[in-house]
């Protein structure tokens, strides 16, 4: 049987296999999310990012706990940056909310930011489609970080939450600009500090800035302590709350259309790139034009154009 | 003229604009490029990154005042995120360093993160190459964040530089484990804080954990205050010590051939995919793909498959 089909009827040892050769760059793992693929599109997605320090892991631990309470299964995917000495993810999925290990609604899954170029996004993308396909109601994104990889894989969501503390530095403004788009749902953590109002002020006075006000869903900024559990129901409230627009108002739809023309474009941007290196790596070709460029007598602009003109790519 | 016969008689206006033609993704700057390139590989170039809220603008306006001391011109590349409401990068040329604004040995250009997908560390990589074509001596390359992306692009640099600041919060030991790998050089910013010698403790005692300790440069941990323009005469001759290495100990040939690499491979992945992408949008594929995708009878892996084998690549 296919680790698809196992993945189908719950297995999940078989599930774990495929994100591992999801990770790897299996080319069998493609036809088992082949498989998988009609089975998806039923999870909630929750993408959480904010910068280091936001107390993220924290909020995602009591968020799964209110979400169990509800009856519901959840998946989590956590981009992980990848220490150097180790190879492996530092907050692992062995340290990670080691109170949620024994309980079979809860699949955590870290992924690792390793040196390479690019395929983060995509292979986050292909994560979220084996826990959808499992039948995990939620499905929680977490990334460190405020960067484009980021906001370009918290954009797979639902709904996008983005976590501030208080206290942060200088440019923090600039941070916050660039998230406010991409924000539906704000939250102020360690909202027992000294300046945590100032901080909810801050962001509801940019928030009221945004042109667009008015005229769809207005995202609000709620204030949580995760490490003390506060603040945590109503965020997950908050999170129905934005479901529910989302089908009402019918925004779902444009969302949807977004999410799939997203993931699509990764998966081809991904596989025309791995196709063709394949080739050049293989015959040499790589090693050629690197050597020239070494010495100048060969410009990559150029290299790049005769290889799009010889249309390397070949059939499956 | 071309322009890039003009950017190579030192005409700043045309620089500017080819900078923008890149931004804007022209067809014709790639030709530009192409006459550049042969001029290109003088420059010396320093990256500096690290967490938001580290000081890094101000550092590096006091790098810059102390290379124009030692007679050396300066391109500056900061990558900024954008504001969603006003289309532009937020720290914006205009309020960076007006100090150096009337200087003709400095040249800063901006590069605002916008929202699409990929892209900047190419159109980064381009922006160095119009620098250091120009003649600058020294171009410093700027982002705020520490995610795979700023990696990726510090990683284009001669000497990689890590701005940390004391006092960050809980996941900070993971993020600076992830970029411990990347630092030549490692700078504690804002070194009269209380807990400034804890975090220079910190970073040395991780520094010393490295496996490959012994073995070519080891990163040294320098304080500085860039805000009263302390420490940064040790930074510069740091810079200077580490070039000097890469030069006496021949690692250059190696990071040479590495970042050479990286931009070939970096230029080849976005054209392979706009090639393609302006195809499938022109015809209506796309749009067929996704509208597949949104009732699930098609899915994107078998879709990029079928795309792949259909070599769609034409010549320039």
């Amino acid at each position: 049987m296919a680790l698809a089909e196992k993945i189908l009827t719950g297995d999940i040892r078989a599930a774990a296999r495929l994100m591992r050769d999801i990770d790897d760059g299996f080319r069998s793992a493609v036809d088992e999310l082949k498989i998988l693929y009609p089975h998806t599109g039923k999870a909630y997605i929750i993408g959480i990012t904010g910068p280091p320090g936001a107390g993220k892991s924290t909020l995602v631990d009591q968020i799964t706990a209110a979400y169990r309470q509800r009856g519901k299964t959840v998946g989590i995917v956590a981009i992980d940056p990848t220490s150097p000495f180790t190879g492996g993810a530092i907050l692992g999925d062995r340290i990670r909310m080691n109170r949620h290990a024994d309980d079979p609604g809860v699949f955590i899954r870290s992924l690792a930011t390793r040196g390479h170029l690019g395929g983060l996004s995509r292979s986050t993308g292909d994560v979220v489609n084996v826990l959808d396909a499992m039948g995990m109601d939620v499905v929680i994104v977490e990334t460190v970080g405020v960067g484009q990889d980021e906001i370009d894989i918290v954009s797979m969501a639902h709904t996008t939450t983005v976590v501030m503390v208080p206290g942060l530095g200088d440019d923090i403004q600039a941070i916050k600009a660039g998230i406010l788009e991409i924000g539906d749902v704000f939250v102020v953590n360690k909202a027992d500090r000294d300046d945590a109002d100032r901080t909810v002020r801050e962001l509801v006075t940019m928030l009221e800035m945004n042109p667009d006000r008015g005229r769809g869903w207005q995202p609000h900024v709620l204030k949580t302590e995760a490490s003390r559990n506060r603040g945590i129901e109503e965020l997950v409230d908050e999170f129905e709350s934005h479901r529910g627009y989302l089908h009402d108002s019918g925004a779902i739809r444009h969302l949807l259309e977004e999410k799939n023309a997203k993931q699509f474009l990764e998966i081809l941007r991904e596989r025309l790139f791995s196709e063709v290196f394949g080739h050049i790596e293989v015959n040499g070709r790589f090693r050629e034009i690197v050597a020239g460029m070494m010495t100048r007598e060969k410009d990559p602009y150029s290299a790049v154009e005769e290889i799009v003109a010889e249309r390397l790519l070949v059939g499956p």
